[in-house]
């Protein structure tokens, strides 16, 4: 389960040493950290992990058990995208190992992305596993990427390395491992405290369409 | 007139070896053979042409001897792109030779582009003749090109050689003379078999507003 | 205040050797300025500055004595800049020295942008103002930039030199000291001259969504 920490004033949350799937249970405490990063007037926030997962993104098994629950599970993990996507601090992924589907999903809804240089794969595998991409998922990734890297990623299941997602955009550097929190640190201290209403107000502004698409009924 | 053969399962397409400009039976013969490429059950559609043009667009003699069928026409050839820029299978166009206007937009609806990188120009010369673009063209090309390819292409009727071209991200590759479809039966080759239901459902959520603009009432 | 000249056919337009805030009479003077470029058949439209300002963008000592007219002043500024967005001859800005908040928004409104490369910073402040963008600010900006440029200019404050600048795509080029006009007229000279009816309307095909944003009722 996710782990909250703080170097100085940036806040590291680790999202745990497993596969950190978005579980109901994960996804609370996710929000809770939120929350407190917000409340402990943070200045940053990095998320990481402690093994060989960023996240392996949505919950499969609790999914295939509360079937009837798939509209509210979703709309959960969306919610979590866009609060990611507006948060009143500037956020970095960094991540030490795979992020896949919705944990590729939930690295692009930060502001930067570290990734590991020599070992671990980002991917989005929806075209593989036939499951398209909701409006929301897809309007938060393309949100980021340019639209050469939207299509190298999103249709393809093609799982990138560091070094070659960090040369197509999809990533914005790469780092040694025991290394990605320390580049995290270095990449958001020339930003200093930002205001967090502007902050959050900027972000909104920026991306009111895909946080329409990943908030609004669907 | 367009033909259609197989290099395994991978459809090459081959535009032929004139002009190969958009008319009516052109039209026709392409959705016929794309109707094939997806009955046949190909994994990645390559377009091609066999001669120094890959296609000059639009079939000016025919619109001006049918003006009262312009609205039709343009039309038919928005469909061509909206089906392309949506198809259930990878898609690569293997540009030999010139593109020029609406035959630089159909190779813009395919995932990617590879061009010739010692002849051949990219162009869209509708700024120079005069001819705006259709809400639809324009979202098309938007939809696959950075803000800076975009102004840098639609704005100056500039003729980009292919390394050109490539440097500004308006093509995803060069190769050399009569190697351009190996170039992309390459490109090809890691993706494997898709789902063209899964496929087709991704791009359309990807590209919800240039299909719009191209399919939409006018 | 700003001054017009030509270099032949290229119109030069001066922003002043101040501040070169957005007063309403340099507003004024701006669109008399772009009237006469447009009526003298100019083929293309430089603008840049004589002293270490490109632009400090709005003139917040007018806007604190004159409150109750700031929804009336932010019209104007939007209306500049969908003017500068949308013109109909190609447009550069080759900016010789500091260009912030609405000073850089008009050099994005711009086709192009050159900016010297030893001195000077491209910079939006507004998050460490504490004054987010309107979306009609926020629309243009993101309509010329790639995510990635949007989230590092946008969210962060930072001061852009010539050079990270022309890295991230911010400005296309970079420039000695008292090179800047030359480098902006060799850019335009492979351009020739547009017809400035079409090329408006490519124009305003392509930031349709950007300028509804600005000239849309608020």
């Amino acid at each position: 389960m996710p782990t909250l920490d703080y170097h100085d004033k940036i806040a590291v949350l680790d999202l745990g040493d497993g596969e950190n799937r978005f579980s109901p249970t994960f996804l609370d405490e996710m929000n809770t950290h939120l929350d407190a990063v917000l409340a402990d007037g943070a200045h940053a926030l990095i998320t990481t992990a402690s093994a060989k997962f960023y996240s392996n993104g949505l919950d499969l098994d609790w999914l295939s058990a509360n079937g009837e629950r798939a509209d509210w599970y979703v709309d959960q993990v969306h919610g979590l995208f866009a609060r990611v996507l507006t948060l009143g601090v500037p956020t970095v992924a960094a991540m030490p190992g795979h992020a896949f589907g919705a944990g590729a999903m939930l690295a692009i809804a930060h502001d930067y992305r570290i990734m590991r240089a020599d070992r671990g794969y980002f991917c989005f595998p929806e075209v593989d596993i036939h499951i398209p991409f909701t409006p929301g998922m897809a309007a938060l990734i393309q949100a980021k990427l340019t639209p050469q890297a939207a299509v190298a990623s999103m249709t393809t299941g093609r799982r990138w390395g560091g070094v070659d997602a960090a040369a197509a955009g999809i990533v914005d550097a790469t780092a040694a491992e025991g290394e990605l929190v320390r580049a995290a640190t270095q990449l958001l201290a020339p930003l200093g405290a930002k205001d967090q209403g502007t902050l959050a107000a900027i972000k909104q502004t920026m991306f009111t369409e895909a946080i329409t698409a990943l908030t609004g009924h669907r």
